[in-house]
């Protein structure tokens, strides 16, 4: 049955979608027995990984690795809340690119609920690499072509 | 020293504001050792109550009581991460109506780390009562007059 | 891969055993780049309710309506930390009854990550029902026999 | 009114005892109404740092530099939950070391709401420097004369 649905027109274009399929749990839940906000974005941020992870087929630590990938600093986030989330409830996130410039990039992604858009998010992230000067800290860097095609490829 | 800061600009205006002093835990942050975001969107969840609840002199309690209050869901948030919060730091967050129509409003938040705006947060929320025809349920109503008398006061 | 993980020893016995694979996300983790331990607490708290459905073929939701079952709150938890856990480790969660008394039971959670058990757990928990005079509070009630049957199925 | 609390029994003993007062957030209620109980077991995270700043002193940063001071990770947690905690509810968290060992410790948390004491804590955890071979890593290391002095002093 999840696996009938389609991905919406939020995230739908040319770019790589990935899907995470969630049930929602007792504690990610408030009082009023809706999902307390924040636990949408901590799930949109789960789903980030996700997706770079999906399109290259490298974990985040190959990437390291390979591309001296050292994170996705978020550094605008916007967030739609169209309709409820409960407890229980088997949502399907799309992820995908919408935007990617030199260094940032834009991600969408769309919470679907019984076949209806529930959270739509937009966030908009820089590809970072260590500091060559303070291998502590991070600095924005180039998208890597080779991660840029395969985000591409639809 | 905390009690010098200023409420920024992005919340000063003709609305009352709130300030609520946090040190950031441990367990609010990520291995990169910066606040792991959506920890900032609970703290301003926080803060939304706490207006509320400083501006009328009420408790979310006796709002409910008064007004037939039952809740402000969340509808719209927009955040901007414009600087680094790690373990320890000790930021302040004010809080303030940016907008108030009938029943819909709008509350940004500012947090201040080290006398700089860390983050920047619009949310838009609706003033809610129980639905007569399903107590159970949340229905929109007009934001009581009393309040947003209260919420005006500078 | 994963699924030749066998039941560790610590949840091995008598009882109907469910598994829950968790890979660890970056959120969880905190500055030591460890997950931080409430996480885990979390992270057994989505086991129980698994367990239950998993032994039943129920969802919560079912066995709410056919055994007036209303929740099991916690009463007691113990938690060892054997072994260490970081972002990306693909652990599986291994859940089982140790204890069924009338209306109380006992819980354990194994958590393996690389083959190791990492994390042991012993919840203490209590059958609940509505209470007949105030339905909005919880009263604990005998464990319905189909339940117990259906967890004493290995 | 709050100030009023006593430490109870059950951390009361040879040690410094630290408190902190903590009002129920809603995002800390699930759709019980009442606190999801791995958020005490953050709370309790929070007082552990909190205990040994207050008995010392010196925030964990200046511990780091004075005692090659790099941790304290937890082995052990041992809870129960006595009473009920809702949202809004005011709750004052006392902690104190319970045992001192070379390395090893354990700090007692009771949650005291309206008068009672709902939740109590006890962890084990570790006093860690950074290991010589590998300053990534901790290394288990005698706990300080200079803290164990303060943290018994009454």
């Amino acid at each position: 049955m999840a696996d009938q649905v389609k991905p919406p027109d939020f995230v739908a274009g040319e770019f790589f979608i990935s899907r995470r399929d969630v049930v929602v749990e007792w504690g990610h839940c408030d009082p009023a027995g809706i999902v307390f906000h924040p636990r949408f974005i901590e799930y949109f941020d789960w789903c980030c990984v996700l997706l770079l992870e999906s399109a290259t087929g490298l974990t985040k630590a190959e990437m390291g690795r390979i591309y001296d990938f050292a994170g996705i600093p978020i550094v605008d986030l916007k967030t739609k809340f169209l309709g409820q989330v409960t407890y229980g409830d088997k949502v399907s996130i799309f992820s995908a690119m919408s935007e990617l410039k030199r260094s940032s990039f834009e991600i969408r992604h769309a919470l679907v609920n019984g076949g209806e858009v529930a959270v739509e998010c937009v966030q908009t992230r820089v590809w970072c690499g260590h500091d060559p000067e303070n291998p502590s800290k991070l600095k924005s860097r180039p998208i890597p072509d080779g991660v840029v095609r395969k985000l591409r490829a639809v």
